[in-house]
């Protein structure tokens, strides 16, 4: 495979994280340049701006892992430069960033976005996904879903909980069934303060409901769970620790406390498979269409959890380019 | 411990095997008389109607194992005969049918009636019950619950559903968290005929909230879940099948396919002490106030799968008898 | 059914918790007489010695819940005297011991006693017999055990660990797969003092090998686990604790710390068992005969730890008896 | 970090796994020849010998995949030629064999074998020896360890079982423990034919014993555990299966069905180590001294299969180069 020289835009932990997994774990692909607005020394090549990066005839690829408000700009660079970008979720904190992207993509007649929705690579996710499509659990009735930090880092508010956090069912329930939301609602037990935990209601085109509970202060770990109810059966993520232990009364396993260790397969997947797209010209995983779509149901999520009523959620009709 | 002399009135499924236990594994008890309109012959001698065992001076104490829809009128009647019962869950169908329970035995200053809410006797949920008032698990926030049946029997509409299976989860959260239900919005993702799987979500006045799924077309087979999630950590029932196998490519325990055997434990202990507490004077279990809220909350969920909006749940001030 | 007067022998731990089990759940029970040399005040009538409670014809059946070594002279006593006995295992600590109660036994020509080897009446273990006859898992090559305590109380010497604590798998082995043990080896990796844990090696008539580890300082807690290994597949015993948490970066279910606690159910369904055969003349579950050949079984054991050497294990022909 | 070229001899299937992860995982390496008597057509120009290939100026390093019986040749030329060698297990069938390389390395003065013992980079493995090292199970008493495959592919005869798939535990246990095989016991219950499963019973210089089954038609799947067992409490490897389901009455998790899949992670891991340690100079895994040794062991475990004794393992002293 031909090689391809990447440019990373932000390199806090997700971005030093995706150099490190590019550089040891993708043969194709050679970090060359990166940009940041306070870190520097990560030992490659920082560039004068993240413009010039995405501009530079030497980058073929960029990775957009800086601040979630930033994504939609720099993503929209990218498209105007011609140039491949696997962009952080969210794709933007607003629809109307988001949409932008789309639109940029549109008018460019070409994608070149993919979204960094990683649990579409984890194995466990993809086996779910392929019991459904098999039928093995009938006809799909109730998704539910869990989500949980042991303590907030990214998501302190009510609405970046929602576009940081939950965002990510809101791209992974209708991917797992192959569906689309058209309603959320989002409630909180909490009721002063930080809304945390939330838990949503999804509906979907054919008719599936999903719970889901987002929880960013849980205490005791991270975790990511999920069962998928259908007419013949359950299918659910279960944990992927491989230890065990007996001690002091207890028969228990780990629980990881961050994302990056949890999902660490899934993202050295994404990003091989990223590189490998890229070197064939069209990214294959999820679209700036996918990332506004969730984008858009996050921001009705958000407008539920203010006006306590269930949401529509309609990104409008689906473009051409990502049918 | 003295002798109790039972009279059993419904001889179907759950009756039978209530004599069962009480005959194998409850030594004071002793069923002396039953009576169902259609089923004779269980080898214990029929009385002539519910009435008259239940007035009969031979018979000490009463187990009401009928149709849903006979319950309350026969634990009026053993409330005025002045003998203790074990009524099964639901107490009513209707709120009001329920509250004529609840008068009755406020009327006559004593209680009488123990409604057959046998999780409460279930070592899992007991355990569970214990981590949440030990503060194992911090502040309560959130509830799960699940209950699934591979082929609706008993609950076979949209309103049955509710008061007769949903209604097990509408003691079982108040309960664990020592907390009132306040209220509830029940929807399905089945918008036409039987809308089976059901969707609840409750809030109790401490303000917790809980996912309730109930589907009696599980397909798969018998299986009651939940998890009580709180600011340190969560506390979750296990599947307590002791054998697991590894076959044809799948390490799997077996799911039971009804609740009588998944329960089996919870039915014995539950009659073990429901005689103890006759034989002392006053039944120490779920009373006829917990059986009446249950049916107010069932009632208001029945409402709202109608409605489609979210109903409270009032059952009014608690008399002092239930205090 | 008839009630059953039954007089305890020894009610220490075992004793007392037996009085207490065929009490709240054996309706057909009454424990009528006790004996202890220490113990007192249990609140039912103590007899003056052994024997007399034996003979006393207000006694119907006997529980022998004494130390190990007056094990077998009160089984023989409850023989000669024509009742039945539920004989805590062992039978006896020598082989000499447990063949006089099997002599005595087909002297009268009849058989009394009962073996309370309590886990053929455990549901996990019932499920995995039926697994093994039923033909789930082929044929069966290999069977591993795991015996564990906490910290060792009554089976405190390299002897008493095999005829007090391993000859629970002595017994279990052979009547999960309807064999019989031919040879015998015990090692232990700890060739000083005190020699545990051990490693045991079984092999059967029909070709099967065991590996049975008893370990009766393993710290964390109580622990019986138990593999069978066929050709078509494996079946296992599974933990049966219906709680787990998540708490403190730990997914975990607790372990039991007592055996009494673990096989709750299995003493229960095992003396309910006993006193319905009592009732009926002649008891159904584990014979002298079983009990002797798993003291000849562990004796050889003891000897093997001793030798260095596999032994034999030859209880000799098997009585009509016994057929 | 400079790119490593590589020469792969044998290109069956372990060998094109090992081409397809180092392709698809391992940035530095580039595999430029291959060399196989049988199979052509992997895409990349074949070598006229293995001997042309280990020798060709163009290899930076060789990959070893061809059958056992030429690994000990092959190496020893890759040692004469100076070359870094990964070289699939067993380093060789017969002890004399494997020493021919130990000598090789040893009058080479310097180390450049690696055996492909892909377990010590499993993450299931890596953290139960970390376990063990933290001291978190007290003072290790006992291994349990179990391999099984669904049938039975490259052992199919007593001594290939021995020397190519217990030789997996003959390296696992020491290397888990820290510790060195000083005897081994191997058994069967089966005594005509093909004598699969075999338990083994291993001694470790420090005193502990451990109990290995292996079964390479054990009909179910592949199935690797292990559990070491300690003073305060015990580690168990547990599935890594990431998806449950609950389907026709059973909640199950799919066991694979070959060690490739089984041991992807491990294996992508270790080629990753191998390629960094070979740009760096020495490689940092199995040595060939822990390949001889193992080999050693298993041929002590074949004798011991025919001669019916424990037999001792003396692979000799190690030499400095090893220590």
């Amino acid at each position: 495979m031909n090689e391809v020289r990447i440019g990373v835009v932000g390199v806090g932990a997700m971005g030093a994280d995706h150099i490190r997994t590019l550089t040891t774990s993708v043969p194709a692909a050679r970090v060359t340049q990166v940009f940041d607005t306070v870190r520097t020394g990560v030992g490659i090549p920082p560039a004068d701006s993240a413009e010039a990066l995405i501009e530079d005839p030497e980058v073929d690829a960029v990775v957009i892992a800086s601040p979630d408000f930033t994504h939609a700009d720099l993503a929209v660079a990218c498209v105007k430069a011609g140039k491949p970008v696997l962009c952080e979720k969210p794709l933007a904190v607003t629809a109307e960033d988001a949409r932008r992207v789309v639109d940029a993509e549109v008018a460019a007649g070409r994608r070149f976005v993919q979204i960094g929705f990683m649990r579409r690579y984890d194995p466990g996710f993809v086996a779910l996904r392929a019991a459904i499509a098999d039928g093995e659990l009938g006809e799909v009735r109730l998704v539910h879903a869990v989500h949980r930090n042991a303590s907030s880092t990214t998501s302190t508010d009510d609405v970046s909980l929602v576009t940081g956090s939950m965002v990510h069912e809101l791209d992974t329930v209708p991917w797992l069934l192959g569906d689309e939301l058209t309603a959320i609602r989002v409630e909180s037990p909490v009721t002063q303060g930080f809304r945390d935990p939330q838990l949503a209601t999804l509906w979907t085109r054919r008719g599936v409901m999903a719970s889901v509970e987002v929880f960013v202060n849980a205490g005791y770990g991270y975790d990511v769970r999920c069962e998928v109810v259908g007419t013949r059966g359950s299918g659910s993520l279960e944990p992927a620790s491989t230890l065990s232990t007996r001690v002091a009364g207890l028969h228990g396993r780990r629980v990881r406390d961050d994302f990056v260790a949890h999902f660490a397969d899934a993202y050295r997947i994404e990003l091989g498979s990223w590189v490998q797209s890229v070197g064939q010209g069209t990214p294959g995983g999820p679209s700036a269409w996918d990332g506004y779509a969730a984008t858009v149901a996050a921001r009705a999520g958000v407008a539920s959890l203010a006006s306590g009523r269930t949401e529509s959620v309609d990104p409008g009709p689906r473009p051409e380019l990502y049918r």
